[in-house]
């Protein structure tokens, strides 16, 4: 039976998703959990990747398990062998040709800003502390700016050039305000590397003015300098898989 | 100059506020912190303790600062040799003779409780996560029987027979649900010894079903078992204390 896995994690103890030779991958936690409970190694196929200390709120997996187990039962024992730190919300079972990776239709991250003065002990590793003022006019202009269909070698890191076509679509890009809680939501229908975490570093540059949405809308359109303001991995938030 | 400070701190790593000679408590790092800035050594004076894993929205202390530091310069200065964890959200001066647990007039504490089948990582040890189905109207009538006073005998832990008096007056219990999340707050000149957590463990067996509010009730009026259901620490926050 095929089953996908709907999966929350907290990145802050984890060397990101994707499996290590340490061990210490997010991946390699539910693989050790799944060996264990199967008996028989089970390779987990998730939606992508997430950087060290980037959280989930539901990234998605696949895996073919053999045995009586229902949905059900695999979501207990999973949790019952994963550290706290990691939860299966549920498993269900899917087509037989499903695929985590391949299926999915878009994703939705989320980027936390706490802008005051002090970061409350509760937050620390949760979003990226921004003490000085910061303008929300000119944060939603700025993050704004990225919507639609670009080219954003840019506002991505370079993994070994494997990617060579670097335009994506993202979809809708939202900023809200509650209290100094800046929050910013992008979806679209794929992300390059490290390319959420540099627009919401271009967006909180913007916000504390210095740089203009002018330039980095120019870093858009033509060959420019690759940015180099990656947001701390912490205040990013995987929040759905689209399929 | 007198100063008083409103600390918030995450309990998870401490042994709780009051130092300990492993020097391991919040009370201890803050020492540390104030003697590295000063020199010399500080004594911190707490409103009171909170055990170790109890959290701390706005505790609050006084020390004697010698020397030309502001209350602002005390503040930075004992956030930047603070851990994240600890944190100084305001220094203000104090009268000469303010001392923060002798003049406390009450406490405010909240209890919090994820009523849910899968507790999300994000809320590990900041939550009790209480698995079976709660009902609130027994969770809210139990939590109410402590309103008033009472001989907490029964409701509090015995540190070595040193507190001869166990009435204390509570003012006021409230209880909330915001979806699957219960808090239940209470506020009290003071508390005994592990009192507002058993109080909690109190409310959530009573919303269990597995002990009824009379039963609960004859607890606190005439001499009986002490209670023996001591909610985990980690769903405890010290709110603030009352001048």
């Amino acid at each position: 039976m095929k089953l996908k896995l709907s999966i929350a994690y907290d990145g802050t103890p984890f060397a990101g998703w994707q499996s290590q030779a340490a061990g210490d991958a997010v991946q390699d936690v539910i693989e050790r959990a799944l060996q264990k409970i199967s008996g028989g190694r089970i390779v987990l196929h998730g939606s992508g990747r997430t950087d060290a200390g980037v959280h989930a709120l539901e990234q998605c997996a696949h895996f073919d398990g053999e045995g009586p187990l229902s949905p059900n039962d695999w979501q207990r024992a999973l949790n019952a062998n994963l550290p706290p730190t990691v939860r299966i919300l549920q498993a269900e079972e899917a087509a037989a040709d499903f695929h985590a990776r391949f299926d999915a239709k878009g994703k939705i991250y989320r980027y936390v800003v706490r802008n005051a003065p002090v970061l409350s002990p509760h937050e620390v590793d949760r979003v990226w502390h921004v003490p000085h003022d910061l303008n929300f006019e000119w944060l939603h202009d700025a993050a704004k700016i990225f919507e639609g269909r670009h080219d954003f070698a840019a506002f991505s890191a370079n993994r070994g050039g494997t990617v060579r076509d670097t335009h994506r679509t993202v979809r809708e890009v939202s900023v809200s305000q509650d209290g100094t809680l800046l929050t910013l939501t992008f979806e679209g229908e794929g992300f390059l590397y490290k390319m959420v975490r540099m627009m919401a570093g271009a967006a909180v540059r913007a916000a504390l003015g210095r740089e203009d949405v002018e330039s980095l809308r120019r870093r858009l359109v033509g060959p420019g300098p690759r940015w180099n303001h990656v947001a701390p991995a912490c205040g990013l938030y995987l929040v759905k898989v689209l399929y």
